[in-house]
């Protein structure tokens, strides 16, 4: 089991005994694959709670986790439902102040995990951080608030310096997705940080790759960190350049897009049919700066036929290390 | 009082005196404050006439201005509603070219403010630069004509370069918003020019801060100068990527973002209802590429309990520096 | 007749001899100039065949080409919609390996000219790379997969790196359209592509210049290649940030843009009436990267008045050079 499976089956049921949560997850353990209809998300408005740590990995770099010597890079990915509560009981067991700030989430500055709000936390100590979502709704004044639901992330933000870039460039960051009920549950969902010339903290030319079977509903979290411009590129998938990245009708005008420039901090989703109209294959996914794709920013989307083959692929490539199957759901 | 709500004053009557017009802004004067039913925009269509004058700053900065040794940087924030006309007598009082252009406006090639169509103003010299704005409406042949509204900016386009890389590197630039029929109106509007390493030109690590109460409904403007991409990232705060950044409704596609990559040239606007599902604080909006924010590219959105106090906040913090009150409407 | 005219030509009909197509494009051939009603892209579903060759080039650039002897950068404009199947027999007359790779389309694995599942063609060789396209529609289980129309593109994959670097450098890159039923037609396109500091490789401060009159309908496509990122603004003419670059009617919420931040392997598209609003002109569009615009990253969208005139503007301006009149549909 790869570390990240391991988040993810600690984050669906794992971590009970330590958080007394039920699950972050609202889904059911369903087998894989296309469905119809859908699963959908459910409504949100439960409260969870979940222990949070900040550690040093053995390789050096820093991660968070949701059980003692389990942290990994990505950190745990964390999905709530709009209308939920998140508690994060946070621990730094590294011998440097950390933090945890997040994007997108509704939080009272106390819990901004900022220097100048002095909401990081010293080492050795701990402190609660809870993050709040909500529905769209109409304001009073009649104007739309928009929900919390998005593809969003939290990272350190006072490692190294006042905006966390020693924390980030070691590793401290992780994916938040939070649904509004109704939106459209993926089989697997797959996070791919492009934080300065590496993916995920990996080594150059060594993936991570991404494996499903043609028909899955994959979905995609794309996060930028670091100095660096890149263009997140898909071959032979798309998706539409909105909030789900799945259009809402045949009325929605956003574009169709397969290659998508970010910066540090942006993020997105979606969510693609492994293989729709193109079959089984190793689809590489890269940064599109050919500099960067050059110097190792790729990994293999590998959908496979039914019976397990992917045509034209030889295992042995370079590219076939690292390997991920990707967080099934209800797993643990 | 700073030099932008000097601006602000002079372009929404302060001037009258002098060019002759009524008024920038079609917004009476009121109190702030989220409203039920918001204030909205009128319908444009009127002819208004201003003076602008390009200056030599004391600091040795160029800048926009609406009276004579009252530039600043940013240059004054133009407001207008899709229909209008902006005649401006523009005046040169520096020793060099310069010229005004503009995005997203109306006019004829002989207003483009470019050398090659020798719409520049020589040192001492003045000219008539004329801006036109239309609704959007359907052309004769069916298909649809987008209107003006939106959030732009002019500029240089001749100092240092044919592209005015020195008048915008000293600070020649500033923000135009037109207004459709029926926008909502924000209660103050805050103009961050990202200009090369800069905010608005200032020195690294002061601000500007901008100040609101919890509950203002709080317009920004983003534009972007000079070499690099940045990112903007506002906490605790979110926005549509959408033409107004506010969801036209509970069918709207758009992303919500709190982090956007932009380049040179670039622009866009959106409001927030400051402290909304947050509360008070000293939230930091700053570019989210590391070096850039290590370097300063950071200020604070002080929102502020309806006491004045703002928690969790140190006011002797560098940040505290260069606050702004921004742009209170009928001021003047 | 430049190289570009030509390939248009060639597209449409000139190249029937040898690859027994009738046509790429399913327009009709009438003059230019915004009709009423606009016409509009017919139902998909042809299948067609073309010959592309990889070239070298008489100054040592690379280009793809529908004829022998008349590759060109970019390579020719492939225009279908949705429903069509593409295939291209290719053959590769250089001294290296190259492939085509394109973006947007559907096509097996077998077709992704990488070298990792060994797609591309050795030097003096030919293969068939086929592209299929499809129309939007509701798939089982209630959600809508996206047809693919879009602005799209084709490159090299394999020259000087596995990801294409030296191919891309050399000009081994060409734009495709797949169109809607229904999508209105351009009377002219303009492909754009910031590949590093050129412009379609050309030399810096020699355009391409782009020839319009007053009224036409004219689509610009715009792609970027190479290591930077760059801006896409167009003086006195603006677009909306949809998949169309047109809005699909008044609640379309879509920004409405005159400058668009790009990276590497990015593309859009969009239409705008030649003059609307603001008259005849020499208009510049550039990259608004400061350094690059200085570097020669500029052309001019020259529109005439229908007497053939252009205000305020100087031929013999060395923007003058390289003026393109662009593909009028229907030629040959």
């Amino acid at each position: 089991m790869d570390r990240r499976s391991f988040n993810r089956r600690v984050l669906a049921g794992g971590a009970v005994a330590v958080t007394g949560m039920t699950s972050l997850s609202a889904v059911a353990p369903e087998a894989a694959g296309a469905k119809s209809p859908p699963r959908t998300a459910a409504a949100g408005g439960e409260v969870r709670r979940v222990t949070m740590y900040a550690e040093k990995l053995p390789d050096g770099q820093l991660g968070y986790g949701l059980e003692r010597g389990k942290a990994a890079v990505p950190g745990p990915l964390i999905e709530l439902n709009e209308g939920d509560t998140l508690h994060i009981d946070f621990e730094n067991t590294t011998d440097t102040d950390v933090s945890l700030h997040v994007h997108g989430m509704d939080y009272e500055i106390s819990n901004d995990g900022t220097r100048h709000t002095r909401s990081h936390v010293a080492p050795g100590k701990k402190r609660t951080y809870t993050w709040r979502t909500h529905a769209p709704g109409r304001r009073k004044d009649g104007t739309w608030r928009p929900g919390t639901a998005g593809y969003w992330h939290y990272h350190d933000h006072v490692v190294g310096t006042d905006h966390g870039t020693g924390g980030l460039r070691k590793g401290l960051y992780g994916a938040v997705i939070v649904r509004r009920e109704g939106d459209v549950l993926p089989d697997k969902t797959f996070v791919v940080v492009f934080n300065d010339m590496t993916i995920n903290n990996r080594p150059a030319h060594s993936g991570p790759d991404f494996e499903a079977t043609v028909g899955d509903r994959v979905e995609f979290v794309s996060i930028t960190h670091g100095e660096y411009y890149h263009t997140f590129h898909l071959h032979g998938h798309r998706w539409a350049d909105n909030r789900t990245g799945l259009l809402t009708g045949p009325d929605d005008p956003s574009q169709i897009l397969d290659d998508k420039i970010t910066g540090p901090g942006d993020s997105f989703g979606f969510q693609v049919i492994a293989g729709e109209g193109v079959g089984a294959g190793a689809w590489m996914y890269h940064c599109h700066v050919q500099s960067h794709s050059d110097m190792g920013m790729v990994g293999l989307f590998l959908v496979r036929k039914p019976d397990g083959t992917i045509p034209d692929y030889e295992p042995h490539h370079p590219h076939a290390a690292g390997a991920e199957k990707g967080g099934h759901r209800g797993h643990g």
